[in-house]
C-alpha cells in the first residue's frame, strides 16, 4: 500500500539527511539502506528530478539533500515517488458527478487525506533527531548519550 | 499510493456487489469499471485467489461474490491486492532493534494503521447503500427517491 518504492527513497533521504555537508556515494548509500543498488540508482534519479536532492558524477561524486532537511517533509518524499493527491472529481471521469464523489471514492480520498496529513508535519530533521533508542535505518542512535552516575 | 490495482480491485467488487445473485460476465464489468479487460482479468484471478470472488468459465459464465457484501470489508479487498500490515519489526531485519521501530518506521506503521482503521469497518454493503446522490461506478442512484409533495 505504501509501496517498496516510496519506503526505499525514504530509506535513501534520511541516510541523506544524516550527513547534510557531504556527497554520499551510491554504493555507500545502498549498503546502509538495505536498497539493491540498481534500483536505488533509479529510485535516486527521480528524487533529484523532484529537486530533492542533487548530485554529482565520477570519482568523489555522490548525492546530498538540495536543501535542509528541516524543510523536506515526508509528504515531499512520498510525493516524488507516488503522488498523494485529494480526489476532486470522479476517477471515471463522468461528468454526472461532478465534484460529488460516489462513497468509494470518499472513503479512498478520505484515506488519502489521511495519509498526506500523517506525511506532511513531519520533516526528515524530525526523523532523524527524535529521541527514539532505535536510530533509523538501524544502527545505534549515537544521540543517545551514557548517563555517567555522580560527578 | 492507493495502487492503481487497489482502486480496480474496489470498483470490481462494488460493481459484484451490485447484483450478488447472478454471474456478471468479465466484458461486462470492465464496461461498467471502466477497467482495462486484460487488466481486469488479472485482478479478478487475484480476487478468486483471496475467495472473495468466484466464478464460471464459458457461455453464460462470469463472476459474484462468494459471501454476502456485508461480510466483505473495503479492507478485505487491498489486503488481496497489497497487504497492509502494521510494521512489528525493523523491515531491514537488524536484529538490534527488535520490536523498538525508529521515527522512520514508526511514522510508516502510523500512516499504515490509520488506513487498516480506515477501511476494516466499511463493507460493500455499506458502499452501495450509503445515501449519496453519487452511486459508485458513476451510475445515477438507483436508490435516490423522488420526493412528491403532498399526499
Amino acid at each position: 500500500m505504501l509501496s517498496q518504492t516510496v519506503e526505499y527513497a525514504l530509506r535513501a533521504m534520511v541516510c541523506l539527511a544524516q550527513s547534510p555537508d557531504q556527497l554520499t556515494p551510491t554504493p555507500a548509500l545502498a549498503s546502509k539502506t538495505k536498497v539493491p543498488p540498481n534500483y536505488l540508482a533509479k529510485v535516486l534519479q527521480v528524487l533529484a528530478q523532484a529537486e530533492l536532492i542533487e548530485g554529482r558524477r565520477g570519482v568523489g561524486g555522490g548525492y546530498k539533500l538540495s536543501r535542509p532537511a528541516g524543510d523536506i517533509s515526508m509528504l515531499d518524499v512520498v510525493n516524488a515517488i507516488d503522488t498523494l493527491k485529494p480526489i476532486t472529481s470522479c476517477p471515471l471521469e463522468i461528468s454526472e458527478h461532478g465534484s460529488s464523489l460516489c462513497s468509494l471514492h470518499r472513503r479512498i480520498d478520505q484515506a488519502i487525506r489521511l495519509l498526506i496529513e500523517q506525511f506532511e508535519g513531519v520533516t526528515l530533521h524530525d526523523l532523524i533527531t527524535e529521541a527514539n533508542p532505535s536510530a533509523p535505518l538501524c544502527e545505534t542512535n549515537p544521540k543517545v548519550q551514557i548517563r555517567v552516575s555522580g560527578g
